[in-house]
């Protein structure tokens, strides 16, 4: 086993920083030292294999982003990037862990969406990885499968309150999901949006002759989300289930959540970069058919009515708790395309498993949030919220060695031309500049990613069987 | 320099637990280590001069009380506790640093108040102490005086919205100081409670015939409190002054510190052990005389209205963040007993100093917080709200060997007849149960309380320098 | 055409009350006089045909009760009231004019229903009737069918959210219908409960053999209204639709709506006498199946939680601004008794339309309402909100003559064995004793109770044509 | 005595419209009639002594200004108007009523200043006048003298948490004169805006040398407002006083009476027309020291931030119950000219009694208000509110002959050149025109105000002796 120092570094965590320096024993952590690589006299570079100097830089836990669609099936086509391509990419931006979604479709058992993940998965992945288990049919099979998929490592499970016919559960079935959710202790997801009415005005605008990408924004009025955020949370009021409301965009849905925890109930909420950078005038209303870039739902909110900044808000305020990507990349040829005259037939995605680390470092340098917030809101909530604390999202002796080496001094240029790693034909983030950089990204103690170079191997992931939420309060 | 080794316990953050070794060289924690005591082959054990064995026990950081008042004159008398009394007993208690208050009184300079209280600690702590500065007298010299400071070490001055005549500023004095706070980055800390209304309402009572102390939580009723909680938070508002309300008991006040803090102002409340487990009812109420024992501003609030319950909820929500004493014990004798026939002359005062970390330790029990909110609450966030984590509130490299040792399967009976060791011939807490125990204490590397014993030094305390909070967000 | 003159009363209105004449002419109100009964020297007693000495009573509107269900088919039988029985029942007790709910059930046309109930109703009627529309299957019929309700004097229609399979709309079919309600002015009422999720939970409890009436409550439990009532709020909101919440009993409803309101949005709510004064501990808990009488939906609330007291509250604070009955009645025999051994089998319904001036008045003897309160949530405000005011609510010239003389020196005991006059073999409101009493009513100018006795005739009653509320800010 | 029959009018109250005859009898109402001038066969147009044709016009009640300082010293000057010239200029914009405010000024009796205000007003008035009474010095004296004012017809006091040292009320002083106002009954109204603070904030901007007019209302920050509101309220709550807060300008303000109202508290609003269309950046940040023209407290708001639209819909919500004008006119020459150079030496206050039905019924015209609505914040609730209604604010039998007949085919445009009536030497509503006209004006049912011309006489107002509210709920 490869002995591993970090030397130099600026540790942080999410309550605090200090130098310190890093010792990592083949995968996992060993111990955190004072910096100058003494202990009780031994000078302990000479006793590693490998010395990282990690002076200047920010020496954080990896990332942890809990919401992505490698390979997933949408709308007649797929999500663009495998578990292979998506995963590498990730490890390029500092990303260590993913959580994806195993899918039970309807009709479908359970255990067999899962076993169909687990294959995709296995052998391809760049770093570790975890699933969520979408129940796309909820039927007595299906509440039954639920009891054990704790067993599985699977510790939440996603149900759909949008699109009708495909995922949506009616309240009734989210009824009997919770229940579950309440007994087992499994973490209720919930896609907060009103489909049924959605798609009433999505028809309604196509009929009209409204079939431009902006138009998706339209359909999916704040209203929706912040409607189907309130019945999720009183579902999840009267049979006591934990929620995580999966990718809140409207500043109301984040008031919705806010009011509830303050009043005391388990639920929490996830937004995207997405929501913090982007909007519903410069981007979905951007000109053509360019749009379908950034048709996603819960979809880009107008920052005329500044629910972008609101966002950055909650995240400081702890009403919004984490950041991932529901990463969902397509490419505009032969997919976004499928929806040239008619919005809703767009594939709904947006591709930033690369950027999520360097795009939330940016809220730092900007003022939005604290360096220790980042590191929270980017490792160690997703970690204590889904169940892999101590192993992940955390420097500490005992923990896996996903560590990423952070420099404040470097710079970042974000966007296709300049050659992101997802397999996308184009960008979403064309021209953000970063005022920093992913030096070096380690996995399990080893160096996957360095000097702008990925080094690591496919199937250096491995699956991350997860326990209950620790998050809970 | 010693080295010193705690082996086997379970270590405890803000965020999580893991088994862990901690190695503190001299007065400072060296590394955090996986356990086994062995680091690249060495076995640690045989190299440090002394071994802790916590196997089985919560290895934390040490306790950091931010609200006391040592051999603090008020009404005609003298806290009872001096400095060297109060900070022995709370390093029984499991805290390791205590902020204490210099005071300004009115026509005294500011400068003169803290070196009043410099002379009063020095030589005599047990522990770590630091200093806030009440600001007694708001004018152009005290303004004045707020600059200097951060350079003393103090990042913090508090005012009083009670005790007109005594403390009390008004509004345009709040105003100025609040400027201050927000040119200097000092945290406001504000005792809320409208003194005016509140002095006109005992008056009221006591020429009425309600004499009893029952009394005194009569006329320092609910809307005093979240009235002046609500009025400091705007002239915070209007100045950008960083806000810290202290000893919050309403649950009214707490929704008025939830409604700003989810509008993003930087507002934070603290709470107190006795407005969590003790009430108008059941103590202030007690028959004759005894309710005096309980008599402290803001006052013990009605169980009937389920403050307390509501004050659990908003520590697991972060609506409240923090825990402290308010510390300011009096004897019956002599003190106390000034107010029999006069509710308004009791000295204002509760002793709990020694008691903080086991009375919240039993929320963990009950099933109120985590553990990690334990450590939170009690120690990491105080330490970050009042610029010393890093130093202090983490078990960390670099930081101070302030550790407590706390044994879960262990005991405590709390109250006078069984030995507290605060300078009061009565108890608050008579009777109250802990299904745990204080078994070590280390103060900078040093143990000062171990197996039932004091065995530190009168002196070992020093003075900790602050910086500015670490908390803001 | 008879002249009729009521001297002596205080009449009351919405906003105040003085000593007046009322002089009728034929059906009309041909003026309101200063006492006295002279007009520039003319005496009128002399010149009327009769002449109504109201010295020492109230002179009000007569009442509107905005809901009803007369001989309703529900659940395989049909309420118990005819129109003929329950609007003399209702004529006894002081309401001169109803509402009731035409219905279309799903695959029926709308037109057909509202003929239909216009049969049943046509030349049976004690007092003036209207119809609501209750559109039970929203589709490109019915849709376009509401465009000609105003024609029909129909300005109101119903959507329900509860009883899946019957008369429950989608989402996306009260979207539909709520953007006919905003183009055409017709208000929206709703049954705002979720009855999916309702549905679950009766089949569960019954499944757990809880099966008795009191489990009728805790199926329905409040935020299954709560979450109805925001969503319904949400569908508005994005539709622009005037909304009226029917028979709210939920103090959690009632918030959500206060909210919409202090918004600005269209929102509107009426509870029922059920809601102010029965609860789930006294009646629906009643021992054995006796607590049939009492399941109507929403159900009775918990008197502990306090849904009571916070109702009169909101008929003070006008978040809720009138109060109808739900008049549905069904006799224990052979109707209520369905549902032995399951209480979802219950016909859902309790009879009021005799009780409802007495009860509501008995609110201003306890000091709940002022006694103007009384008539405006009676009378004034219903006869504005579906579109009467003018010819009903008001007693002022060109008003029909519709008029209730009260007598607060009366009394009236409420209650089966003390003969009550509606079609039921048992009364919801058995043993309550009212401070006042109905002593004569008229109806168009034509007094059809007086002295304790009906003196009108079958058939006295007239279609009301209803035009656009008058009542919308 | 005279007898007048207004003919063919559409006579509008706070709940409705009809076409219906005014009676008047003398000084009283004496008959509201159906149109047609007939009863029961008589022609009353023969029989009386005069008709005034209201074809096409609005018959309406008349004007109840709640709130004007005529003659009040104020800084060192005098209100421009006297008695005499402001109830004349009320009169020629349709206000039949006023109540100003009496002033017991610091160390005088509050006997005293009542009956100085009696004697400026005596024989002077054109329409009838009332009066609050404002207690500058809360004392054993002052409270004493509370209980006796409403034998003087007085039924409401009001006190200031502005200007320290000259109205200023603390606190302590607040309470005592608002348990007074519980046990009298009497509402308490309070200029709310927290002038320790105020006066600092002034002071420093004037040492800063932002001297204009613009930086009153930069002095007078919201804060300031939402603050003392939400302070008035609490000591309202503790002691169960009525509240009335007058001259509401901020949303945050009117958020906090919102809430208070929502819980059952019985605190009002009032707003002026100022605040519904004049702001901070057009008016009090005219060029140079136009905007003298609108400094009165609270001052003028941002129109950035919205005010002015959430004061409309507070008044659609009721959240807001009427409109007074706080008329305190001050000429430019020789008045506001003092505070040239320094904006708090301005005499705060602005001249509109003239023109609120005008102001406000164009309200009407734009579709923020309804007609009925018109009628009730500016007549119908005022009488209500301060215990004149039955003579006051209602056309009905026995009230008071006060009518306005109002043009809504009519037009006015308001300014100085265009000729106001009050006695100023500008005007702060120049160039506001209305789609409305004052026709004829009736004072106990004398014409005083008919065909652009005053043919009334001084005196003719007379002294309303009011009683207890009738609008408390």
């Amino acid at each position: 086993m490869t002995t591993t120092l970090i030397t130099g570094g600026m540790v942080v965590s999410a309550t605090g920083r200090a130098l310190a320096d890093v010792l990592i024993d083949g995968e996992t952590i060993a111990a955190v030292l004072a910096p100058g690589s003494t202990l009780l006299g031994n000078d302990l570079k000479t006793s590693v294999d490998k010395v990282i100097d990690a002076t200047g830089k920010y020496v954080v836990p990896g990332g942890i982003d809990a919401h992505t669609h490698m390979q997933m099936p949408f709308g007649g086509t797929e999500a663009s990037d495998t578990f292979e391509t998506g995963t590498r990419a990730a490890a390029w931006g500092g990303t260590t862990t993913i959580v994806d979604f195993a899918i039970q479709s309807y009709g479908e058992r359970v255990e067999d969406g899962l076993a169909a993940w687990h294959e995709k998965a296995a052998g391809n992945c760049a770093i570790d990885y975890g699933f969520h288990q979408i129940i796309g049919d909820v039927n007595e099979a299906s509440l039954k499968a639920i009891d054990g998929l704790l067993d599985e490592g699977v510790s939440s499970f996603k149900l759909f309150m949008a699109y009708p016919g495909v995922f949506l559960s009616d309240d009734g079935q989210i009824l009997k999901a919770m229940q579950k959710s309440a007994s087992t202790g499994l973490l209720t997801m919930m896609h907060a949006e009103n489909g049924s009415a959605i798609d009433i005005l999505a028809q309604q605008l196509i009929a009209d002759g409204k079939t431009d990408p902006y138009y998706h924004g339209i359909a999916r009025a704040w209203q929706m989300e912040e409607e189907a955020t309130h019945r999720a949370i009183m579902l999840a009021n009267v049979t006591g289930a934990p929620l995580y409301v999966v990718h809140v965009s409207a500043k109301q849905a984040v008031a919705q959540i806010a009011t509830a925890r303050d009043a005391g109930q388990n639920v929490y909420g996830e937004t995207c970069p997405q929501y913090l950078y982007l909007s519903l005038e410069d981007n979905l209303g951007a000109p053509g058919f360019e749009g379908a870039k950034w048709v996603c739902s819960t979809p880009l909110r107008s920052k005329e009515e500044g629910h972008q900044q609101q966002m950055w808000q909650a995240l400081r305020t702890n009403d919004i708790q984490m950041v991932s990507t529901d990463h969902c990349p397509f490419c505009m040829k032969d997919q976004k395309e499928l929806g040239i005259g008619n919005f809703s037939k767009i594939p709904n995605g947006i591709g930033s498993v690369e950027h999520r680390m360097d795009l939330l470092y940016q809220g730092v340098v900007n003022g939005h949030i604290t360096l220790e917030r980042w590191v929270e809101i980017t490792s160690t909530t997703p970690a204590r919220m889904f169940g892999m604390y101590g192993k992940k999202g955390v420097i500490a002796p005992g923990a896996d060695g996903d560590i990423l080496i952070y420099n404040p001094n470097g710079h970042t240029s974000i966007g296709y031309e300049k050659t992101h790693h997802m397999n996308m034909d184009h960008s979403a983030w064309e021209g953000y500049e970063i005022d920093g950089h992913v030096d070096t990204v380690l996995s399990r103690g080893k160096v996957i990613v360095d000097d702008n170079a990925y080094v690591g191997t496919k199937g250096d992931g491995q699956y991350v069987r997860r326990g209950l939420s620790q998050y809970l309060i």
